[in-house]
């Protein structure tokens, strides 16, 4: 390894950001020590502030002092600064590009979707569920398919960006109180996200799920509260 | 060149889509043959739909019969498999990571906001403008900087990633009737767009602008009817 590769690696996140958890995932399977700084994300540091000027936001990575702001720009600097120990993607450049597909597939966000479905109520909220329901089985039949894990029998890149499904979506589940990802009605989707909490890195770097509850029903009051006051 | 990287390139595209114009430019700038097929986006071909039948969109690449979809993830493969004609990453990771993360912002999507510039009239128009305004100042400040291009002295992923600001964007502009790259408001993403625009590979590949008008001058009409009969 590199001398620059060994230079020092710190993480700005937050414990309940499936984006930070994202990073904490590619570090641990690759075995790079780093240390992990906490934001307040109501009291951002400043130097988080003069890291990500642009987006203001975690996860910023730092190595050898120089920071890396988003998610999926860092897990691609991950792979190619230390790209022997557990690989995350391909080696050929059409497999890799389909990977890329993927992650991108399971990362795309439709907040509006998401917070009708996580912070709504009734008919809103049960058609924001079906259509969620809709990208999920997408995800299970093209993108998954009858693989173990979307890297195949190994996690991958896909797997890290796809993991909050694993942990965190259920929890959210609870808290708006519609299930999706369920046995009858995505059963290798929900298979996957056994196998992938049964990964020991994976298994060994999760975030306490009853603090996460609590902290997801905190956000569900505020986001029902705010939408009670707009249509009052 | 191996002979896997000269296997025939397809590109289902359509002309008006700064989406296809950015693989164009690609291909174009590191010299590859492709045959470009248009499509049409009202009756698309069956090909495109089974080539991606996720998204169902264009841009797609068709390497040696293996198709590859989103224009970022196609941009990604071409500079894997033809790497050493113009190079469209730095070569170092860090400043890899630097570029990715402004593809990325550059990339960003606002739906609602870009309706309402372009589809929308009065305050609500006036009020778009000002946001996507500050949007381009950012890029503009960290991103562009006193460089002459994203990348430098020649253009890189950034650059072709941004370039629709340099030709799309003006008729944009003329269409919606509010100027924002103006040398008075943003004088260094001004600079650019005409040092952008006069680099031969992208001066000889842009569509035809008067078409271009005519197009988004139909969908602006299109936009603001759908308003009305929403008002109504």
């Amino acid at each position: 390894m590199s001398s620059k590769a060994m230079a020092e690696v710190k993480l700005h996140g937050t414990w309940a950001s499936p984006f930070s958890q994202r990073v904490i995932w590619a570090l641990k399977l690759k075995g790079i020590d780093y240390e992990y700084i906490e934001e307040d994300l109501a009291n951002k540091s400043e130097l988080l502030l003069s890291y990500n000027p642009v987006h203001k936001k975690i996860p910023v990575l730092v190595h050898g002092g120089k920071p890396i702001a988003e998610s999926l720009v860092i897990l691609e600097y991950i792979e190619e600064t230390w790209p022997e120990a557990h690989p995350l993607l391909p080696h050929d450049a059409y497999d890799r590009a389909n990977a890329r597909f993927w992650v991108k597939v399971v990362s795309e966000e439709n907040r509006a979707l998401f917070l009708s479905y996580f912070g709504g109520t009734g008919e809103e909220q049960e058609k924001a569920a079906k259509d969620f329901l809709q990208r999920l089985k997408v995800i299970e039949e093209h993108g998954l398919g009858d693989k173990k894990f979307f890297g195949g029998d190994e996690i991958n890149l896909v797997d890290i960006c796809c993991g909050w499904l694993a942990y965190f979506f259920p929890v959210m589940e609870q808290v708006a109180g519609i299930k999706l990802l369920e046995p009858t009605t995505l059963p290798r989707l929900y298979e996957w996200a056994e196998n992938f909490k049964d990964v020991p890195v994976i298994r060994e770097n999760l975030p306490d799920l009853a603090k996460l509850k609590t902290h997801l029903s905190r956000n569900r009051e505020r986001l029902l509260a705010t939408a009670t006051a707009n249509n009052s």
